[in-house]
């Protein structure tokens, strides 16, 4: 299968790109160092907007720079983009393909701003439009859900965030990625197994914070692409300002809460949901406290930087998903009304 | 029932607030302009930040304010708040007394950038910290579900964005709006019937776009609340992305679609929906087209303009979810879990 291909390439998908954009990447660090930069613009859909809430937590915490997420509608449909002055203005699309991303980046430079394009392929029209690319180069993926070229935009946001920083430690802490990539992805069969408990389940929701709020998005959208669940992402912050409501006995709650500065916000949740409400707990996490919480414990290797952790974290979710939708007797390669390319005005 | 009565007071609330708080409106929008602000960063929970979805279309088509919106965990819990230079920084809560959100507005402060509270408590911990205070006076909130307070944020934002364009064409529009409020809340019967329909529902989807994304997030939030069905809302382009593959025959989407820029957008994506995937439709619009393809039809009052539609059309979304709460026999004041303030860090 393409989708669990691709999955179990990731070790040497990262590795390559760490190894063969570093030097792309300082460039367009050096460019926006250069400019008087005061916020982040960041436009991008599905998979890889997931990828933009990673950038969200990571360039406000290391790199001090507010992101906007756009709203592609007020230039695509509305013709009314708002003013981008001293925005470095981000596009983030697998494809590079969708209009309403690529108009994004054109009205970008339209209005002088410094653009800069993510993406996989270097030769479309999101690329053309910007003035710097950074090719993830994950190679073709073929499976409708994206995995490999997830964990490439991550990787290239966090490349992006230590080069700005200039940050020797943290480009070290990156060399140790593909490592952890390697361990996680040895929790293929072991997921295999953990997964069938789910066959039947029809919804669930996916929490995350911090860093890994992209994770817990990422993680429910491959079960809604794959297995067709209705499975919701929310900050735990979020979700206790009303969607706890939903929660009773047996509820299944995924819960990604690897070690790290949020860690202990999300434990007495964890802990409440669990005892108090009797919700079913599946989480991911290197801490054996949490883990001792779950019904399903997906453990990850200890000593992983919180700021890294989202790389390596969505993997066991990515398996988790694939594993799950052959339990569903559904196709991992071609889900019903998906394509490839997505294009949206 | 408290949370019928709040509702059903909508008219004298925005009617109030339209009159009451038009001058404090101009002081703020007069400063603002003063000062050079590229850019309006934002914090807020729950159904706060579905006002902050709507301040982030509307500031940014009709005033040219790109908006970030806050990831308050950055200030709270990693300590590692973002630049905020040139930034306007405003916080939404109806309470006023969330630390998350307050810490955001302290922060802006500190960085001497111009500070705006928006809430229903003019002493709250969030106004005390503010440079200005648009206090939306909506009067006691009792339910735990908020639905007068969202509505006079919404129409606080607004004026706000009417008064910082000093657009006198706008003001007589939203001089409208309490006319068209007290036309849906005649619904009010109407959708007592048509939620019968959904009594044993557990999930859907809710789906709007560009100023009434807000309305979908609301819409969806007020079920999850009340009613404890899986309500997941979506723009119709992050839809297509990857969601739409969960629906098949039967499967309920509610659809919030008035006269617009959006309309024509969302239209093929509903016949879509209802003719080839053969989904089940709740749809709230004006246009007859949009209302013939839904099982359950939600008529608005003709000649809403579309910034000021998110105001009226969440209101019989407030109305659904109250009967529907009623239906399923929940209560309808004070949801499991959930209390008034909540206070998140």
């Amino acid at each position: 299968m393409a989708l669990h291909d691709e999955i179990l390439e990731q070790y040497d998908v990262l590795k390559n790109l760490l190894s063969s954009q570093k030097n792309q990447v300082e460039k367009i660090a050096a460019e926006i160092k250069r400019r008087n930069i005061e916020y982040v613009f960041l436009a991008a859909r599905g998979t890889s907007d997931n990828a933009g809430r990673y950038a969200n937590y990571l360039w406000g915490a290391y790199n001090q720079l507010p992101l906007a997420l756009a709203t592609p509608s007020l230039f695509s449909i509305y013709d009314r983009p708002p003013r981008l002055k001293n925005a470095l203005v981000v596009g983030i699309s697998q494809s590079g393909k969708s209009p309403d991303i690529v108009s994004v980046i054109a009205e970008g430079k339209r209005q002088g701003c410094l653009t800069l394009s993510i993406t996989n392929e270097a030769d479309s029209p999101l690329a053309a439009e910007a003035d710097f690319v950074l090719d993830v180069k994950a190679g073709v993926e073929k499976a409708v859900a994206a995995t490999k070229t997830y964990t490439a935009q991550l990787t290239a946001v966090a490349m992006l965030s230590a080069a700005l920083a200039d940050d020797q430690a943290r480009w070290k802490e990156l060399d140790n990625l593909p490592g952890w990539v390697e361990t996680v992805l040895k929790l293929d069969e072991k997921l295999a197994y953990l997964s069938t408990r789910y066959r039947y389940m029809q919804r669930c929701v996916v929490l995350g914070r911090g860093f890994n709020y992209a994770t817990a998005f990422e993680w429910s959208l491959k079960m809604k692409e794959l297995t067709y669940i209705e499975a919701e992402p929310y900050s735990s912050a979020d979700f206790m300002h009303g969607p706890i409501a939903m929660v009773d006995q047996g509820f299944p709650v995924m819960v990604v809460n690897p070690s790290g500065k949020v860690y202990d916000s999300l434990l007495p949740l964890m802990h409440q949901l669990r005892e108090v409400q009797q919700a079913e707990l599946a989480v991911i996490s290197d801490q054996p406290e949490a883990l001792a919480l779950a019904q399903t414990p997906i453990p990850l290797p200890a000593g992983i930087p919180e700021w890294i952790s989202p790389i390596v974290s969505i993997i066991p979710g990515q398996l988790f998903g694939y594993h799950l939708t052959l339990h569903r007797g559904l196709n991992t390669e071609a889900p019903r009304r998906l394509s490839k390319v997505t294009e949206t005005n």
